[in-house]
């Protein structure tokens, strides 16, 4: 272990003067768009001082370089700080704090990548320091490089399980690159926390989840910066710097106290800053600057394609599930930065292909969905992994607000859901994933995939990789026979007419499992003399609004939407949306109460969207 | 402390006798439906044994009754021997559990409540114990009765961070009724578990938590008893029993091996079952009796209605999360079975109104959402409360997957979620629910409310209260004027006609702030010599589709609708959905990118959902 040499005394007063800026333009700016947290600013305010300025390595110049120290402000209400931060950095004029929160201004109420030194979004609690894993993982395991990653959380948000998956994750992959810091400053927003001071006890339960964990008192520059030296020091596990604070620390009559949560100190702050303002002697930035990161991180590409095209034989029966696996392995073939992030289901959503040829470019999470999708989003950020997450499609709904915020983040993480529906058969209704397309649809800027055969599967994947923003891509757990050759082409927003004939009744929109009863359907339906024409939509966000209305005009308005999920949300839905103001005669076939455990060619019967409930469909429309 | 007398060798012998007979049961169940868990209910066999036959306190002909001791078996699993077990009772034949996953038997592949014995359903991991916490909680503080709870967990679910949730929860509420057992078998599903039988990690991370935590030999009767009974008599804090256990338990060749997880013995079962066979004498029901419960849990009614009607004053602003508190308030009044249950924000969504005049149907969730919505549903199941379940509304999407299983299990809470859309203004995108409608449509069984005014948004949260299935009632943060007078009625699935003339040229469908945008373009509109109709749908699940047919017909197919959400699976969706096949010209106003920190109003009209907006659309529906 290096010895440690503590910061001398003019450096310490120059810390503690640059942590008092930072508590006065906290104030300042959140007294100038009247809104945001002073308070929950004020606490951080040292810690943030010895981080930026006497322990992170990093260029201002380029902040979010891939060598350089990361840094994750989980608890984001506090971005007042943060911002005023970077400012004594020099990255931009302190005055420019003063728009925070601003319409026209990127220092928004909570922090976002908008900005060229975040990361990753943050503001929904308990979410960077999953986020921080993955960064941490990504460093030690795949870019074996020495930069460090700190995350700050709030004492509220230690409640959340999340962070506790991710203290596990960090633990049990011995992230010794990682720092968590928790301000322990009492108060949550409508009342004291349910822990309080007890720095005891956060210190017992961060020592049993296996952190170095250690008590300082957050406030002191020198207790702060050995801390990070022992960090730094401390080989085989991360470590957890449990800061007790004071919520409004330096603010008179409102240091320590209840209710100014969230709120700007206005006519009080004049009395509340009345020592913090004479403590300050220098008005420019920072007299300190930070220290240069090695260079040691390597270049990346994230171009990537199948190394070798679909391959199947004719008749051949394959889930779409399995076809990830396979896509997943090409794909990780032609890249080595092609990884997958899993929740102890790889042997059935079959990303164990990717982890059996390239065991380092799998993550193993456990059953922690959360933090699966936190450690995807963070391996993903700053472009240093084109990174998949695979789970059954139900089970991602547990981290759709993680979801949510991976696209404030503009992350481009690719998720794969198996196992949906009724037609996963006996598991019953806890294992179906029957509302997950219209949560994929719901998020902003997504593209959501819905492969049929394994052919599409494969390509749907391969897209997906290249797509930027979330995609979504919707695998099924029975095996079911081709229907494109291995060279067909697809693209984005594009739909694929499977049957046609010159002289189709009804247009049949169906996807996965469903285009396979559809096409039963249509065949039963043709040796009965009516001819329907098959649409498989390929994406369902976006979907192919000229390619459906053509279809739909040929047959003269009469559309049946058949799909495997509950009605709100999903296909049928997509298609009205995307054809409104065509004249319809419209059946939408999907499920429509909560189903039970069965055999899945019993359950798609009862719940009215097999082949026989089509025909069935399509005979109604057409004797309306 | 009361002496522990340990039970006598004859009663030994036979709880070993139902273990095994548990065992066998869940290998041939499992085997004649060729699915399921045979290994991971083997694991639990003696727990199970001991908890039925030496420590519950039920009676046979009425599982669910309120002063009965509660079982949630969190890995459900490991169904197949909770059956087997149940069966043992005489509450079924044993021959029922060879109906396991059939289409025709509710005891299905996940246990539900379609199911007698069974409060809420499980199978999607790590949710058992926040549900039975809801349960002790309602049982220590509202029932004051002496009934226990006890929740068996499996290890690979302990990752879920909803566990640590519910654990702090527990001790910080001093549920000294409940007890979680951990199925400490070592084996996940595709690997080992990350903790395998690392039985003292789990004890200091438990202990840690503030719970009795003891490890056992969960294939021990005796040890196992011992540790229930410490249970019964340690005060101040849950118990935590750690059962280290071996997967496939007697299951000769099977028993602790890999790749035996979700499958049937099949082939195997003859030499797998070799030993245990012959260990069963009895071929009946358990010959031992559970003790019966006290009957000390006093009856309650959940018939409830608003103390006193609506009473706001002509042109008064009042937000509709103001009113949701008044509501919640007035209907704590008129039934002290009314409850809440917060994370962190009773402040912000006004849940707090209720706190201050009945601190004791107010739980203080603290931040950890997921934990926040199992307790909701457990204080509701059995039908003990009338549960409400508030926060920011983008923050229950942190919990969907918890209440997609809340469908499953039947629950009647009624969620409300405050702080939606752009309108929030300044705090910025993490802080706005823009697909919490899509959301909340697609949970089976749900009813969505979306009042506009304090008027509708007290009548909504009285409606919610008296609803079965999940309900959830969006409020909204700006305070707006009153659209209804103080004595309107109002019904699920009826819309509002707010606006009409007999010359109506366009419908114009609002909800929450945008009926408040709506009436203030129909006002400019009008001026300018164009009328419109402007509807108010009241409820989003059921939707009114004859009123807007009406609607829509009175005024030539022309339509829009606008709302505060992105445009998947909200208004505009379940309008299209609900009047599909009427002509229509039609124009969505949604928020359709990823939106800024900025001032309401401003970011409203950026993001195309204002007044100004509304009138431009009208204008080019009726140009076209």
């Amino acid at each position: 272990m290096d010895l440690y040499h503590a910061p001398d005394a003019q450096r310490v007063e120059l810390l503690k003067e640059i942590a008092n800026k930072i508590r006065v333009i906290s104030v300042d700016s959140t007294n100038a768009c009247k809104s945001g947290h002073p308070t929950s600013s004020a606490s951080i305010a040292e810690i943030l001082s010895v981080l930026f300025f006497n322990v992170m390595r990093y260029s201002t110049s380029a902040p979010r370089a891939p060598n350089a120290d990361r840094f994750i402000l989980s608890k984001g209400h506090a971005c007042p700080a943060l911002y005023a931060a970077w400012s004594q950095t020099g990255l931009f004029p302190e005055s420019d704090c003063m728009t925070l929160r601003k319409i026209d201004s990127d220092l928004e109420g909570h922090p976002t990548p908008r900005l060229n030194f975040i990361d990753a979004a943050t503001g929904s609690l308990g979410q960077g320091l999953s986020i921080a894993a993955g960064m941490a993982y990504v460093g030690k395991y795949l870019d074996k490089s020495s930069f460090r990653t700190y995350c700050l959380l709030g004492d509220g948000e230690a409640a959340e399980g999340s962070v506790w998956e991710a203290l596990h994750f960090g633990s049990h992959y011995k992230l010794d690159n990682l720092v968590a810091i928790f301000d322990i400053n009492r108060l949550g927003q409508s009342e004291v926390t349910s822990l309080g001071h007890d720095t005891e006890t956060y210190r017992k339960r961060l020592d049993a989840f296996g952190w170095n964990a250690i008590v300082v008192d957050g406030h002191d520059i020198n207790e702060l910066d050995k801390a990070f030296f022992s960090a730094s020091n401390t080989e085989g596990k991360p470590t957890a710097i449990i800061a007790k604070t004071l919520k409004g620390s330096g603010f008179v009559g409102i240091e320590d106290q209840m209710n100014w949560h969230g709120k700007p100190l206005g006519a009080k702050t004049d009395e509340a800053l009345s020592r913090l303002r004479d403590l300050i002697k220098n008005n420019g930035p920072a007299r300190i600057s930070p220290e240069s990161p090695p260079d040691d991180c390597p270049e990346v590409s994230l171009a990537v394609k199948l190394s070798e095209p679909p391959s199947y034989k004719e008749g051949e029966k394959v889930a779409t599930r399995k076809a990830f696996g396979t896509a997943l392995l090409k794909l990780g073939r032609n890249n080595n930065r092609v990884i997958n992030v899993d929740g102890d289901v790889k042997n059935s959503t079959f990303s164990i292909d990717l982890e059996n040829e390239f065991p380092n470019q799998f993550i193993q999470g456990f059953i922690a969905e959360q933090n699966m999708v936190g450690v995807a989003i963070g391996a993903a950020a700053r472009d240093r992994t084109i990174a998949f997450c695979s789970s059954f499609a139900c089970f991602l709904s547990r981290a759709f607000d993680q979801i949510r915020m991976g696209a404030i983040s503009f992350t481009n993480v690719n998720f794969v859901g198996s196992h949906v529906g009724v037609s996963i058969g006996e598991d019953g209704p806890s294992q179906m994933a029957l509302e997950d397309l219209g949560m994929f649809r719901a998020v902003a800027n997504s593209t959501v995939f819905y492969p049929s055969d394994a052919v599409s599967a494969e390509r749907a994947i391969e897209l997906a990789a290249n797509t930027k923003g979330i995609t979504f891509t919707r695998t099924s757990r029975p095996a079911t026979v081709n229907v494109y050759p291995n060279d067909e082409s697809f693209e984005v927003g594009k739909c694929k007419v499977v049957r046609s004939s010159g002289d189709d009744k009804v247009t049949v929109v169906g996807a996965g499992v469903t285009l396979h009863e559809a096409l039963a359907a249509a065949d039963e339906l043709a040796a009965g003399g009516v001819n329907v024409r098959v649409i498989d939509p390929f994406t369902i966000k976006p979907i192919d609004s000229d390619g459906l209305k053509s279809a739909i005009r040929a047959t003269g308005g009469k559309l049946v939407v058949v799909e495997d999920h509950y009605p709100e949300g999903g296909i049928g839905e997509a298609v009205l949306a995307a054809v409104a103001g065509e004249k319809l005669v419209f059946k939408h076939l999907a499920i429509r109460e909560l189903p039970h455990s069965g055999p899945s060619a019993a359950l798609m019967d009862k719940y009215g969207i097999s082949a026989k409930c089509i025909s069935k469909a399509v005979q109604q429309i057409l004797s309306a």
